[in-house]
């Protein structure tokens, strides 16, 4: 089956391998939902709920417990408004990581093309069902259902792609094996023969986020997994399943292929069993992949120190207003940047800039408070009805969440420009739906400058006033050195202004993007084209994906012998 | 001047990014000492010769004093015997850091070719004047002359180069811009400009070592410096001389090329004042690189956790004679690799495994008692007379090794079966010159396996009896895995044998050469083709130089923008 897998394969990493350096447009998993049959979405609901209420049917080494399915258990609930009533097995770490270690061996030698085909099949097979991971990614980090389709779905398998070929092209940059010939003074050859091999650095932990469990997660996985190290997944409490569906397919390949299945294993976390800190820190752990919160990021970094540590934590993402040609454009846009999935994406643009004197427009020169009404009216457009607003908006993935846009929109921030909406969902009448509140606040005020640095994950929209373009260039530079940033926008028609920008992201270190309008969005990021995260600002060190992200979780070890035509 | 430099050096880099894919043997550097001119060695050391008894000239901002030349100011001594009497300039770290952080922005944006140019440039001026390298080399390091030449200049030139193109090919594995153009289903194409630059982390940190500040320097200097991150040089106390040239090489050039040549900077220490500590953990200080003893390397990676550390620490080396069928070879080759700069490589071979029982060889069966008198019968034909043995051993470079040598030679870590010498130097009658004292042990017994897990850099070989060539593999391998190791060596003429070496070696992450006699010794590393350290065990965590040594010292900022020929 190897070979076979081999053979299928490695031409779609290759072609990948092709697309990482171009950068160009591509990807082998359609975004579009009825390219995976007509029955797609209603087999996909299907075996969503046939996993409800009910076990997860998993077999790993050293179950120790269960947990789930009661909320007070570790169970999930649907931000759609119901629990998910899923039970989980509990293992003990130590029987995984010696099983590992066991495992460990056979993947090593298989060598870089096997475990590239083993991981392409593992996203092959789950791409076979992408809506039933959809449906997962929707009712644990509460998604829209297109962007369940997509982030959760697609996207994600996409990311995961990315990080197998990047793998795979980093452990094969040498040759396997060749004769090294110097010729000597006196004429003779003195010839050594040479091979290199790619070595895994040990277990790989990940700890994953809940908001994209499967985008967020699978480049780290999948980096690991494909450079030859085992993978212990310990998911969010709130977003197991997504993480459950795809080890197991993970576990059913490897096992296909003639490998350990525990090459790969979830370990979901009983309440305040802080695994994530036991594991990180175990010795046998040599990398930890984390998306979450920059106080853990930081705990990590500064703890792990057996372990390499890529982390992707919050970010503070802003937009300059400062001058366009097409006003309405601009306002749309950003308006659907601002109410997909809430504003809950770790690339959603949070503090809004606009000079105080207003901007130039092809509708003519707009005030700083024409600006602010009208982007509140482009969001009430957009979000007009509810069946359309929760389709953009999806639901609130925490009650946190909620209190901030409620301590928001009671005015604590700052002026209340456009209010909060409760959504009525058409489908779940108990899911979480709020549209954003746009905060009025002066950035030349102390305090205001407080609220811009921090982040407000959410449907919370900060609108601050600026002195200049320039001021609020710093300020931006500023808030991505403090708070760390994923993606910085602006609209501007003034080139000085454009390059002033390109300085400032360069220094502060972080993406910009110029001028969109229409079909493409601030928060959006294309698979094997767009860099994830620069690692350059406190958002986190982690790159989807980039030579860095897989180059150091493996190493090389060479044999060197006396070759058979050499003098030696 | 700058495209004139990119001109004529980016050829030598494309040679390298080829050879480094292939791995045979290349080099820009001729190894012939005559290669650089018939005078190069005279002039080579009258430009010593000038260099000692004064002041060394260099003018870095924030002088605040002087490092030198008294011993106890912290000035040089030969380990040839004389002190070098040369002072240094001491400057204060932040007045080096602020200019730093003033020079970057152009040297950022002059991007990777410029900067490749400027370095490839600031080699070939050091590749000049050779002979002065290799005499700063000897009279620091204590190298042979041939060592000094080798690996204190050209080789160390070949370290430099190879990690100015590895961080060059890594900076431009993307497209510095292009269009990307995603099809839609209505049939329009959605287009957005993009572009990617490289961006440094920023300030680096190069703590070096005594025996190699060139070779194990270059690549962490190189590497920073050519993806754009300014240097502090911070030289062992008694090896300052060869980055010093260094250092003002570079600053020559940077100058030379329209940059700020503070994006480098010697910062020598007074005694006690602990520079490396201080300056590691600083808060602008983005990478370390540091080439010295395991205590200081899990200090930094323990303490320096705002930094990417890469190590070079403590290895011991070793080798199992289980068989051969070139007897004689295998011992001169043996001899040589013990006898080799008295034993102060990192990569020297310490222990010296062979079954109780003996082994076969092409002259018939050999007790393990005639192999260890063979091998003292070895070294004393390749260092019958002084200046002969002075020429491979050199000198030894800290009294802590002298020390060793005689605590070894007293018989306190087991019998002395050859004892060292005490080598007259026909030039240089106080310098410290012993050869190898072969001391030996048994694998059984628990004392001495705690002595051959210890590092004893120097002119101490541990020749131990184990049970059986099984035995032997599993005290290399937990050798390496405990106390760390840069190559492992074995004679055998068993292909089984061979392959349970490969695997133990895989397992715990270090090269094996196989069978070496003739010309080529297992401490040898030829840059281009072998990489130097695997980072798998506790010898360090840094490879010269694969591209993890250089993915992550800088990072990918992209800019996208509305295309014009797209429909957003």
């Amino acid at each position: 089956m190897l070979t076979e897998l081999t053979q299928r394969h490695l031409p779609l990493i290759s072609r990948a391998h092709e697309v990482l350096r171009s950068r160009e447009h591509w990807s082998p998993y359609p975004e579009d939902p009825d390219a995976y049959g007509e029955k797609g979405p209603a087999e996909g609901e299907a075996a969503f709920r046939e996993l409800l209420g009910r076990p997860f049917p998993l077999d790993q080494p050293g179950r120790d417990g269960t947990v789930g399915p009661a909320p007070e258990e570790g169970g999930e609930h649907s931000p759609y408004g119901f629990p998910l009533g899923i039970s989980y097995p509990h293992s003990d770490p130590a029987a995984l990581i010696s099983a590992m270690r066991a495992a460990m061996p056979a993947w090593r030698s298989a060598g870089p093309d096997a475990r590239a085909a083993v991981c392409a099949e593992i996203l092959a097979r789950l791409a076979d069902r992408p809506h039933e991971l959809a449906q997962a990614a929707m009712h644990t980090s509460g998604h829209n259902p297109v962007m369940a389709f997509h982030a959760g779905a697609v996207h994600a398998l996409d990311r995961g792609l990315e990080a197998v070929a990047q793998a795979h092209a980093e452990q094969t940059r040498m040759p396997a094996a060749l004769t090294w010939r110097k010729p000597l003074a006196d004429g003779r050859i003195f010839a050594l023969d040479k091979s290199f091999s790619a070595v895994p650095r040990g277990i790989s932990l990940l700890v994953a986020g809940s908001v994209f469990p499967t985008w967020n997660g699978y480049p780290g996985l999948f980096a690991s997994l494909a450079t030859g190290n085992p993978v212990l997944v310990k998911p969010h409490p709130r977003a197991v399943l997504p993480l459950a569906l795809t080890v197991r397919t993970a576990r059913e390949v490897l096992h296909e292929a003639g490998f350990s299945p525990d090459l790969i294993a979830l370990v979901p976390e009983r309440p305040g069993e802080a695994l994530a800190k036991r594991l990180a820190v175990h010795p046998e752990v040599a990398i930890v992949d984390y998306a979450g919160t920059t106080a853990f990021g930081g705990w990590l970094t500064v703890n792990a120190t057996q372990a390499q540590v890529y982390t992707s934590v919050s970010a503070v993402n802003s937009v300059l207003v400062e001058s366009t040609p097409s006003y309405r454009d601009m306002l749309d846009n950003l308006a659907f940047s601002l109410a997909l999935y809430s504003g809950q994406l770790c690339t959603s643009p949070q503090n809004v800039l606009v000079p105080r004197g207003g901007i130039a427009t092809d509708e003519g020169h707009k005030t700083f408070a024409e600006v602010l009404s009208d982007l509140g009216t482009a969001l009430d457009r957009l979000l007009a009805d509810d069946a359309g607003a929760a389709a953009v908006l999806g639901a609130l993935y925490a009650p946190c969440v909620l209190e901030r846009v409620e301590r928001a929109d009671s005015g604590r921030l700052g002026h209340v420009a456009h209010h909060t909406r409760t959504v009525l969902h058409p489908d779940f009448p108990d899911a979480v739906v709020r549209t954003p509140v746009l905060v009025q606040l002066d950035a030349a005020r102390d305090r205001d400058r407080v609220t811009l640095a921090a982040e407000w994950p959410g449907p919370v929209v900060l609108v601050a006033a600026v002195d200049s373009a320039r001021d609020g260039i710093a300020l931006i530079a500023r808030t991505v050195r403090r708070s760390g940033a994923l993606s910085v926008g602006a609209y501007t028609a003034s080139r000085e202004v454009e390059r002033a920008l390109e300085d400032a992201c360069a220094e502060s270190g972080v993406m910009l993007s110029l001028n969109l309008t229409g079909d493409w969005y601030l928060s959006q990021s294309a698979v094997y084209s767009d860099l994830h995260g620069t690692g350059l600002n406190p958002a986190g060190n982690a790159t989807y994906c980039d030579a860095a992200f897989v180059a150091n979780r493996f190493r090389t070890v060479a044999v060197r012998r006396k070759a058979a035509d050499g003098f030696m």
